[in-house]
């Protein structure tokens, strides 16, 4: 997608040796590019979160292992640098899946062979996911199609909480894949950009990436959905998943069950974008068996933003001595979500659309 | 309430001349007491938000009249005064009522009693207000202390959103007074405060007089609530409300219609306290006729805090060219409402309790 009017991915290699990513702790501030030229500037990235999202952190363990075929001189070697990928964010089920991949590929091939078969698999797992996004936006599109067409003439106004953008893959994303693809189309679309507190991914990541894709869009306070979907200004409700059942109850970043309900309660299609390697059949009640992670809650007291100096600075924003609580997920039960749009098409878990 | 363990008033007079209040603005970063000695000052006071909340703009309105009655050497002069008051945030209802109160008191007496009877006067408003709350207060303990007896010796979880606490009147609050009563009485009883973006009242002012009464709580960003219902975490909810309709239908601060919806999924109470002055009995349709302030974009774009120097700090959290939307209020339909507390007891506006 466009940065500054120019076409990027989230990371590409520059040279067989050298991984270019767009470093995303320091967006929206500023927009730089760091050079990872080493399995521990990869390990470093990942653990620091310079990239993060699932399917952006599988291209990326895909193209440290590139980097280490050329670092190891044995199997036993290589074999000791996928563990130290994989240990970077063990929860991450795309880290290990696409390590694994990469060492199914030199078991193949041949230990001899491991440079060029883990450049051209680091390539493939790339393509393959910027591909899986793109055919989420086509599917999702012809969803904003039927909206357009209800109302010609009119912008087509869709919610989305936290960032499920291209931010979040090699390109295209999940949620906002589909909303690229409408503005491509020439469909009037604007999304509202839930600000997604306490790390602030709607403000600071969406909202970025909308701005320089030329969307037209709003940022608002998590508080805000509610009302709007009371007023007709909300048309649908696209949002990301971390995880989801074999029923179709979708965990995801807390607060989107909030906004399900009200899509719910004002007759809303309620959509969730994902590549279908999120569907974990191995689950059957998502509230009782996804476990939320409890982050810690310095990110719920303090806040990033510029001060008036230009100045990157860390506020504190809740009283001393006041505890805070920062659960990171929350799981929306089927029953209210109206369709999952997968790279395979649209599926409906719950009802077959919203009361 | 209490304050570095002593008891306070949001305001009172320190003599006949001066109405003392805590300066809300330096809220939680300091504390601070500000000597009001004109009605120039009170005027101040009131507009730049030192002093906020139905109730205490009323209160400080009434005692801005007993130093205006010093001021004015004439009746034209005084009214003269009452409407520099009124004017300071024309859309406050207790503000007219507390001035014209005033006027109407000293039109009773007699120009020459105005000095006496105007002190009298603001006393008795500010008394009403603490005494209203106090009542609201021992009405919804009942409704905590039920919720106890049926988990003994567990802790009662409530959640709240933004600041209907002292803060906001005179002593003791509307949502926070049924709390203090039960923590008083030695019910267990724990606040889940909700930051309450874009303008942090929950985080800034209801964390902060819950701490220094030494109530447990904890700030949770305004996404969480949610899944603490889906998981039993939440016994109640109470709200304040800004506005409420003959039929029971609720404005308050923006997000608390989310809150009601997932409560009322969980089957969880939703209760909402409130002088009765609160009522506007003219309105029939919350939804339709109450009108939703939108106030400037820089409240969702910038926050205040403390910087690791200790210095207070405005930072930007917005990318530049993202615009924002600030709706300051929604407006919770009668049917999600449990019960309405005031000073006069508990009535049911919608249906008789959670599904």
């Amino acid at each position: 997608m466009l940065v500054h009017g120019q076409p990027y991915r989230t990371l590409w290699m520059t040279d067989d040796a050298t991984v270019r990513i767009i470093d995303q702790r320091r967006l929206p501030w500023s927009f730089e590019l760091l050079d990872l030229r080493s399995v521990a500037d990869v390990a470093h990235a990942i653990r620091d979160m310079a990239v993060r999202g699932a399917g952006l952190i599988g291209a990326t363990a895909a193209h440290g292992m590139a980097l280490a075929a050329r670092e190891a001189a044995s199997p036993a070697e290589l074999q000791r640098l996928a563990l130290e990928l994989t240990a970077t964010r063990p929860t991450a089920v795309n880290l290990a899946w696409a390590v694994n991949r990469q060492l199914a590929a030199v078991a193949a091939a041949g230990f001899e062979k491991r440079v060029a078969v883990t450049l051209a698999e680091a390539r493939r797992v790339a393509d393959e996911d910027a591909a899986m996004c793109a055919a989420i936006g086509r599917h999702g599109l012809e969803v904003i199609r039927g909206i357009a067409n209800q109302k010609p003439g009119r912008v087509v106004n869709v919610l989305t909480h936290c960032n499920a953008g291209w931010l979040a893959f090699v390109d295209h994303g999940s949620a906002t894949s589909p909303v690229y693809a409408a503005h491509a189309a020439g469909i009037p679309v604007h999304v509202w950009v839930d600000e997604t507190r306490p790390r602030s991914q709607g403000a600071r990541l969406t909202a970025w990436e909308l701005g320089q894709q030329g969307v037209p869009h709003t940022v608002i306070p998590d508080n805000t959905g509610g009302h709007l979907m009371q007023h007709g200004l909300v048309d649908l409700v696209i949002t990301g998943a971390d995880r989801v059942t074999r029923g179709g109850d979708v965990a995801n970043k807390i607060g989107t069950y909030l906004k399900a309900l009200a899509a719910r309660d004002n007759g809303i299609p309620f959509y969730v974008a994902l590549p279908s390697s999120t569907f974990d059949d191995t689950l059957t009640d998502g509230l009782r068996e996804i476990p939320i992670e409890q982050r810690g809650e310095d990110e719920v007291t303090h806040l990033e933003g510029v001060a008036a100096d230009g100045s990157v600075q860390t506020v504190r924003i809740v009283p001393e001595g006041s505890p805070a609580a920062n659960y990171g997920f929350d799981v929306t039960p089927a029953r209210l979500v109206t369709g999952l749009i997968t790279e395979r098409g649209i599926t409906a878990p719950g009802l077959p659309g919203p009361e």
